[in-house]
């Protein structure tokens, strides 16, 4: 991704909410990557010993001013910004400077001002010319809904959609503002294409495991994915072929994918030294409850795998397995913690 | 729960996962109850200063031996066992005496010996009579298919089904066990039903908050429920009526129900001093992703809710949430803490 970067002449600010770990973050650095996203402001303030620029890649929660003045007052910090209730806040609360990102929303309709309300933009833009506080730093977009396509052709559709969208928008501001940032976020976009005109960063986060969502998605290979959850077998069904493991909710979170209609929570893999291999067929997690992860196999793998065994499972959203598992174990046998 | 208990002449053996707090725990002492359960040695270990008879209604993990001897050597330990493999694993390695309870299926197919197997039950209750280490106390199923129940009347054929099946099983073995315990455990027939024929001993736990599934399902009412996230709204959306609180799958987890062929992820209720209160209509969260929850509201609302104010929502799952959260602030103001 930091070569990918480098290529098209993006700056590379990847985002550390998937593995929110200090020691995996310290890896990027020597990658040349200096500035980093967050998704909360718990987040900026655990990594900002070690990162000094640091953007908040979620709306402003006015609640939180008081740490995001500490934060300002330590780091270049930078928000985001998507109404005028915000901007009125923050001019008037804040105590250190701070630099804002415009949310724009390209079609994924989560967060975002839509790529055309150029009314709103402008009267952002008129209070943000009167403060000394808050410095405008460009637009920044996530198009989430590439993770709804269904194959990467449909994944660069939308990619492609979201450019056209941005680059309307630069062009517009761009005269007044020609050191205007156009930043985008999506794994499967930035992983996928090799188009990238009028952006100039990156936000990518997911990609540093990527996971079977995204392999499923076509953003990753199998041999790609960095992240197993390790899980001890504790019963065995016979005549169900099934076997049960300690995994459940509470350590993979529970978001599944849908893979030939059968809903999915994880894929199985065969533990080793190394790491791990992927079986030459596919067995599922089908099953989640709080504590219980019940895979589907077959009679030669039900007879294989012992009760103790430890077996990995890929999840299916490697950003929700790391927040609740807080802890690595990496493949040189270090555990790593995270935030 | 308690008073149904006793009722009833039942053991209440209330499941500990839901709340997983020390202090909440304590509560349960004034209503005369010492024994409980919980779903993992970690939580066994956690809740054994203050409880002394704890049953891990999880199959047993042979892996976590050297936890389980230091359990069994302080207090009361009763394990979960459905197989050949685990009970001679036990007898092998065990130092303390533990009790155990046979798991049995009696429909759930999640874990368990099927209620009608008995060579099976008979083979691990053969080794049982040949140690002194282990100690069978009965069987224990858990009908956690009454989730799936689309009413309070399916909640209870499940549960005259689950009854019958374990009544069957119990006259079998009672001559030569007299002493034997049937406990059962799922919310919502402990909630909705009336009969405990053949039961010794219930284990219900989500109870103790109750949930948007619970209430869908006809287990509880509205202001039974105990439990709701207090969430800051970040964004509004006046086009699409949608409102993005600071509250995704890292604090709600990702569990959803279907309520009019729609996803939803939890209810909007409307915080005050001593709690909250419902709204006449029913607004939801829609969408969740890792830190954004979107719920969609109407034009009156999106007026009134206010950026910065904190909203409250009642989760999906109870069982969850707070194992993600960590913390409750309780309605007198105080912050209990979990695991």
């Amino acid at each position: 991704m930091a070569n990918k970067a480098k290529k098209h002449g993006l700056i590379f600010r990847p985002h550390f909410k998937t593995h929110q770990s200090r020691i995996i973050g310290s890896w990027f650095k020597q990658f040349g990557v200096n500035k980093i996203t967050v998704s909360s402001v718990q987040m900026a303030k655990y990594f900002s010993n070690d990162w000094k620029d640091i953007t908040i890649a979620f709306p402003l929660n006015i609640r939180e001013i008081d740490s995001i003045n500490m934060l300002a007052k330590e780091i270049q910090l930078n928000l985001c910004i998507e109404n005028l209730e915000s901007i009125d806040f923050l001019i008037k609360k804040l105590k250190f400077k701070v630099g804002f990102f415009i949310k724009i929303d390209t079609g994924y309709n989560r967060t975002g001002i839509a790529n055309d309300q150029y009314e709103v933009i402008d009267e952002i833009l008129k209070k943000e010319r009167l403060s000394e506080k808050v410095n405008f730093l460009g637009f920044l977009s996530h198009a989430g809904h590439t993770y709804q396509a269904k194959n990467p052709g449909e994944v660069l559709d939308i990619h492609k959609d979201t450019l056209d969208k941005l680059s309307v928008l630069k062009n517009y501001y761009f005269e007044e503002y020609p050191e205007l940032v156009v930043s985008i976020g999506d794994t499967p976009s930035c992983s996928i294409s090799e188009e990238f005109d009028n952006i100039n960063e990156i936000r990518p986060g997911n990609f540093v495991f990527y996971d079977l969502m995204q392999l499923n998605l076509g953003s990753c290979k199998f041999d790609q994915i960095g992240i197993a959850l390790a899980c001890p077998v504790v019963a065995k069904h016979t005549n169900r072929n099934e076997i049960i493991i300690h995994g459940g909710a509470v350590h993979f979170s529970k978001e599944s994918i849908k893979i030939n209609n059968s809903v999915v929570y994880g894929i199985l893999v065969k533990l080793n030294k190394g790491g791990w291999k992927n079986y030459p067929e596919a067995f599922y997690v089908t099953k989640l409850s709080q504590e219980h992860g019940t895979l589907k196999v077959n009679g030669k793998l039900l007879h294989e795998i012992k009760i103790g065994e430890m077996i990995g499972v890929i999840p299916v959203h490697s950003c929700l397995t790391p927040n609740l598992m807080q802890k690595y174990l990496s493949t040189e046998d270090e555990f790593i913690d995270t935030l």
